[in-house]
């Protein structure tokens, strides 16, 4: 339940024609964006923190790219996303028959879940991991078992011994972790695909896996059926807005998500801006650097506070608060009053932290100067 | 089954981690896109009169406002779509708790059939009525009856028999229709909304109003839970590259929506654009004119080649070819032969026709040039 928040809105009103499925699900959302915090704060976030975009943003000729698109919108995009897909195959050295573009990891997700849940199927996550998995395993009628983090690491092997002894269908597991930042190495990845119940699939998320050391991802046969890997163009590539993820998996697996997607789903401009941003590799490594910097400086930020900041191999960094829940509830609360956007796992112990983007260096100042002053309301308030 | 074709490319291989369901969809999609004939034949169109597309395209504002969103795509898209949602509802007069925005109408009708059909739940549409509900029906496990056109129209009257007969969940009709572009008055709406069995819903597709007659649309209550109506930004407002589509009804199912949908797969380019193309009204009005000329072109272009065309108040127009589908196909494919993208309805006897978009002079030009060609080819092969 992780960064679940109730949704509040509307009371609890139900439409007699829901499936019994459809009725029962909780009226909750993964995450509340920071648009709707900004509506009820009523001015905008100075430093937009917790969402981990990538404000480097980018490749100028994505930009350019997604323009040119732009005058060409009375035109559905190429359901297909031919040329996207033939690019991102030849620059993973694998045949187009696996890969698969689709509306950011989050969209791709549901199609996997939806191809492989029914109704009481388990599968398998982190206490406190991605919400966005549980959201669809639950919204397809499939049971989710969380298991607890090994100290603020992804308990690899707990995942595995509860796959096994329930029989799940999926495994997930994000690598580099969201939202503790962690990091497995490849030999570790590599066991818990060997080690797989027979039947079962490993979702392996490397949304943040470009940020990771080398030697993080695997190599993997993309003819393996037990492992399904996904990437996205959001975070590294800086575009969160365009929504373009990708799963990388065995044939017949990438062709089954055609039974079930939105064919014209995917924007011109996004297959266009992805495209021009997977060519420059230069702004890519330039946007690394930029990130690791932006770490550098959360983490000394956070020690200047007296604060411990987690190892991280993402773009984001989670701080220890050095208390409970409420205390670093109270400390994104204040930031959020001094115009900093953070966010915070939702479960103990992992919420003793906030989570932190990289920023630009503006956006740090921001934060550097609103936490101390965040800090000290949230203890005063004990 | 209107214009679904075999995909063909894949042997069928089935991942055994599929669910019953996922592993006994057919390996078809609803459409196959332009782009893939291009690469098949080696060279692009001379004119794209195949998809419906709006070649007068977007309001130059609403394309100034993507290219300006597209600097800004580090960030997410507002999750809630918040303006857009508001500027749609005060459009239509009504609160926003009754306005879901999507990813097109395609999008939300996958959406609204996972909420409403669950294994084995009936929904009728029309044989050789718009295939992406049949493909979402088929995806989740529903039933589809399909009931015969009356004539070149849609059965209303039919549709609300077989609902009745089979107690059925879901009754899909678009006014104006597609592929035959033929309507009904508001009149024959509410009388199909007032008849409707308890327990059913009627989808009220309406991607083609705005080229309707006035009165097309009839008014209707946003709280009545009997219908929900669905918008496009992708043909009067020639956004189709954007996709983005709404959906108008009562509260508490479209509070339902969000148990359900991809919170963050609207794209902050998308959002932009139809919110700026929504407020320029004048330059909707100046393409519906130049639709309703191409129109009556593409009709005059059907009369000099001694066919007849179908009346139509969407931005297509049906030709009957004079023979049987065999023929209409051929002349299709005539067509594209000679650079000229048009599609025809699968279904006989709907199939006795080819359906074609309304172009640019331009466009029309290579129709009126193309047309004898292949009607005299077509006509040899018989």
């Amino acid at each position: 339940m992780s960064l679940l928040r109730p949704r509040g809105i509307l009371l609890r009103m139900t439409d007699p024609r829901l499936t019994p499925l459809a009725a029962s699900l909780p009226d909750t959302v993964p995450f509340i964006g920071p648009e709707t915090q900004e509506r009820a704060m009523g001015r905008p976030f100075r430093a937009r923190l917790g969402a981990n975009e990538n404000p480097f943003g980018p490749s100028p000729r994505a930009i350019e790219a997604m323009r040119a698109a732009a005058a060409q919108a009375w035109m559905y995009g190429d359901p297909e996303s031919h040329e996207l897909r033939q690019a991102i195959a030849a620059h993973h050295g694998v045949k187009p028959a696996h890969i698969r573009v689709g509306e950011g990891i989050d969209g791709l997700l549901g199609l996997l879940v939806r191809l492989t849940i029914g109704a009481g199927d388990w599968a398998i996550t982190s206490l406190g991991g991605y919400p966005t998995f549980e959201f669809h395993v639950t919204g397809f009628g499939g049971r989710i078992e969380q298991v607890p983090y090994d100290g603020d690491r992804v308990d690899a092997a707990g995942l595995m011994d509860r796959a096994t002894a329930l029989g799940a269908k999926l495994v997930y597991i994000a690598n580099p972790d969201n939202p503790m930042g962690g990091v497995h190495g490849a030999d570790t990845i590599r066991e818990m695909i060997d080690n797989l119940p027979a039947g079962a699939l490993l979702v392996l998320d490397e949304a943040y896996v470009e940020f990771a050391p080398d030697g993080t991802a695997p190599e993997i046969d993309p003819t393996d059926d037990r492992v399904i890997r996904f990437r996205t163009f959001s975070k590294a590539h800086g575009l969160a807005g365009a929504r373009v993820g990708y799963a990388i998996g065995s044939a017949p697996l990438i062709a089954a998500f055609d039974r079930v997607r939105n064919h014209f789903g995917l924007t011109r401009m996004a297959q266009a801006g992805a495209l021009a941003a997977l060519k420059d590799r230069d702004w890519l490594a330039q946007g690394l650097e930029h990130v690791a910097s932006a770490r550098a400086r959360i983490a000394a930020i956070a020690h200047e506070n007296g604060l411990a900041p987690l190892p991280s191999a993402t773009n984001f960094v989670a701080i220890d608060c050095g208390g409970d829940g409420g205390l670093a509830r109270r400390v994104m609360t204040g930031l959020a009053a001094r115009g900093v956007f953070v966010r915070m796992p939702g479960v103990a112990p992992l919420d003793r932290c906030i989570r932190v983007s990289a920023g630009t260096e503006a956006d740090l100042d921001a934060f550097a100067q609103a936490l101390p002053e965040a800090l000290e309301e949230a203890r005063a308030a004990t």
